[in-house]
């Protein structure tokens, strides 16, 4: 059985209960975070505390329970026997139970904080042949920036994707490509990568930040500039990057093939770079 | 102790629980309704009941329950004595529980239905004084026609509201009002009473559905064409509409008077044509 974290306890997962006037659930009043654990640490864990508490911020929600993000995590590694496996860590913290009204409480209540850790299966195949994209109407709210949870444009996008037979979608806002439903996307035009600038219409991924990172060390010329859709056609090669999926070649968009078709050398070159990375920060413990 | 409705029981709230890994927790991947039960009926139960049905349709979720939202909501009404008083009925459908991916469970899942009814005290003064309300920048999402309960921008923008002392904050997109944070505004100017057109920018309030019915019913010219913001200072009246708040004056905006700073004429004569329209309507059963 799954141990999951609640408020201060580490419960069985089917004991893990909320009420249903939590705010989290009557008006997605809260914000999330995912790290990776990669067999004996987490990547890049003092980047995903530090999001996750500017998303707090945003929100302006305080939880003394970020703090113990890390810890926690480690805790549900541990109890799940998920050490020298690959992993996800869930982490939410909502602005807590209290009867129903748009204000926050008053006095407030203790925000509610859900974490739960999961096996990763890397898929290989998809990381070495890469993966086909949509395009969607980018509907979201101007504030893509915090990490909340009222995620649900993001799930009506990415079913889409799915029933497309899509691996994502791109959000186009206003001809310009901002970011797919759960990740971000870079691409590859006259030899220069290009990817959204932080703004406040996408996640500032902490995959994307390592993967900026990795170009500026390799020497290779990076433009934090959005692309327009109009340029696609004229793109040598894109890729998608995330927590889960590290770097992954995006081959075709709609079905048309992005530049060769395959996945392109700069992706390959950052994607071996990526997982050197990672072998190097993550030291057995 | 208050009883609410979970999952096909009616349970007292202490014992209405639910996980953490549903949907309208992890994703706000649902959409909500509120009626009025006005001591012996709820006000255009009908409508309400269409509304919460077209919000399913939209996020593409089907639920059996959504039909048996009258009379859960009758039950909620009767079991905590709210007969013969004023009181609100919630409803919340969200896509069930599942382990957390963005793609919608398959196969699909039974889907939460959670609901619960408050008394409602309604406040004669602010109805009869009216309220101040304030101005603030329209950063949700492209789909407020869809009830859903991804209410985080309307939350925030809420609390600035109330921090500022403005009973309600009115949203402006792209210079034009839109609606207010959980009300509809309306306008009178050069005599006529104007409201955004229904459309994906704002919610199709069934209050502000009812008073477009009474404005042609009692011969008040309506528009419903957008308010631009600068058209603001030669309004000669401001109203908000809302299930709860019914026909509301807005005599101050951000502490400017509106008009002649007290609640106008054509307002006026609309709150009384909507008593009268409720007294009519509810019959004791």
């Amino acid at each position: 059985m799954e141990t999951v974290y609640l408020n201060g306890k580490y419960l069985s997962s089917a004991e893990a209960l909320i009420s249903p006037n939590d705010r989290g659930f009557l008006f997605a009043d809260g914000v999330y975070e995912v790290m990776r654990w990669y067999g004996s640490g987490f990547l890049a864990g003092h980047l995903h505390l530090k999001r996750l508490k500017r998303s707090l911020h945003e929100i302006r929600l305080f939880s003394a329970e970020a703090d113990n993000f890390l810890s926690i995590g480690r805790e549900l590694i541990r109890r799940n026997n998920l050490d020298g496996q690959q992993a996800l860590v869930y982490f939410q913290i909502t602005r807590g139970t209290a009867p129903r009204t748009h204000q926050f409480p008053l006095p407030p209540v203790a925000p509610t904080c859900y974490a739960f850790a999961k096996a990763v299966v890397p898929d290989q195949d998809t990381g070495a042949s890469g993966v086909n994209v949509g395009l969607v109407n980018d509907i979201r709210w101007s504030r893509c920036d915090i990490k909340s949870i009222a995620l649900l444009p993001n799930i009506l996008a990415y079913q889409e994707a799915v029933e497309k037979g899509y691996y994502e979608n791109l959000f186009v806002r206003n001809g310009i490509i901002t970011e797919a439903t759960h990740s971000n996307i870079f691409f590859v035009r006259g030899g220069k990568v290009l990817t959204h600038p932080e703004s406040v219409y996408i996640l500032s991924g902490i995959t994307r930040t390592l993967t900026l990172d990795l170009c500026r060390m390799l020497g290779i010329t990076v433009e934090e500039r959005a692309l327009s859709s109009d340029e696609l056609p004229y793109v040598e090669e894109a890729f998608l990057t995330s927590t889960s999926a590290e770097v992954l070649p995006v081959t075709h968009l709609e079905g048309v093939p992005v530049g060769s078709g395959g996945p392109g050398p700069v992706t390959l070159t950052l994607q071996s770079a990526f997982r050197e990375m990672v072998e190097k920060e993550i030291r057995p413990e």
